[in-house]
């Protein structure tokens, strides 16, 4: 398939929807918890999370401001906190299922079968679920006049691992935590490692860089 | 593990930044194409990738300031155009290779072994062995205070698949393309479809949501 832009903006809206969503490549999935003022939980499947930053600890998002997720973003804003939990094989049908319109004093949690979980004196819910839980401060957002997005921006204050998943060296084998990776706006994948490579540098040969580290599912692949 | 925010900030600085980068979850993996006026041809993979936007069809990525990327920012304001390159499983070495931090008289296309392709009169380099090539519009950055870093946003303006793998509903099969994810720094991943789900809707049950389309490598799964 070859598509210019003029085709590309001809293309039905659905058909363009799932096709543009598909070629940034894999996405993580993430589901977003918040609570408001009145103590009401929210639950939003996310697949936007992306790493901007190790050191402070920042994560962005994509939010949109006439979609399902609006509820999340105004939470976000009303509070300062919220937490990002990662969906893995056991989950991603419940988690899929936050993606439904349900009406604003229904909590995503009752509705699909995850569980809160509340960690020491965090100020938001976690799927109790999840492996790989993170609570986040709000830090600001950047508004995307292209297209009237919101990129949300959070620090990392909270860190829970389940599992003994975390490598001396700080990597996280998400993989064995049956972390899922997404495509487009509606499929689940699990993984199957390739590789660890290690820091490139200029003049090796890329065919003879060495492998890092052994995945722990190595064994299995 | 678990960690709050004092103990996250006081981490090794090479074991925290594996850490970080690796709890948004899976990443894609991605080679930007680019030129200057002086044409000299540049590649420099990215995980940082994110959808933004359908209709316009927008991307964003994450730029840092001090790292290899900063030539692609820089020729991509120069010229207002780039390339984005999915990485598959037959190419991840010579792409993880591209961070290295070449003399900026180096083409990585030269350095690495990935061939240069010119489509049409597109004024960017692809990446010849990528089975899902995409040109872009530079339409500008969002500077990001808290970390020095910008936020890259471009149009998709040419859309290159090569081979059959775009679903009759727009989905793209990037899975049968061998197109890989990331985690964290270092780690390449294949996936394995679990599932394909349709829309959400309020009071479906989460178990019985129907599977909405057959991967084409579901018969191997």
């Amino acid at each position: 398939m070859k598509l210019d832009a003029q085709q590309l903006a001809e293309l039905d809206k659905a058909y363009r929807t799932l096709l543009v969503n598909s070629l940034t490549g894999f996405k993580s999935a993430n589901l977003i918890g918040t609570t408001n003022a009145g103590g009401h939980n929210n639950l939003a499947i996310f697949s936007s999370l992306f790493h901007l930053g190790a050191d402070p600890a920042l994560i962005g998002m994509v939010s949109r401001p006439h979609s399902v997720t609006r509820d999340t973003l105004e939470n976000i804003q009303e509070t300062g906190y919220y937490s990002i939990n990662h969906v893995n094989s056991d989950i991603y049908r419940q988690s899929h299922q936050t993606a439904a319109r349900y009406p604003a004093d229904t909590s995503e949690f009752n509705a699909t079968g995850l569980d809160e979980e509340w960690i020491a004196s965090f100020p938001a819910p976690f799927v109790k679920q999840s492996r790989i839980q993170l609570g986040l401060k709000y830090r600001g957002s950047l508004p995307v006049e292209l297209n009237d997005t919101e990129i949300v921006i959070g620090e990392i204050c909270l860190v829970n691992i389940k599992d003994d998943i975390v490598c001396d060296d700080g990597y996280v084998d998400i993989e064995s935590a049956d972390t899922v990776a997404v495509s487009s706006l509606d499929t689940y994948h699990l993984t199957r490692t390739l590789d660890s490579l290690s820091y490139a540098k200029p003049g090796q040969d890329p065919q003879s860089i060495a492998a890092k580290r052994l995945s722990s599912h190595e064994e299995n692949s």
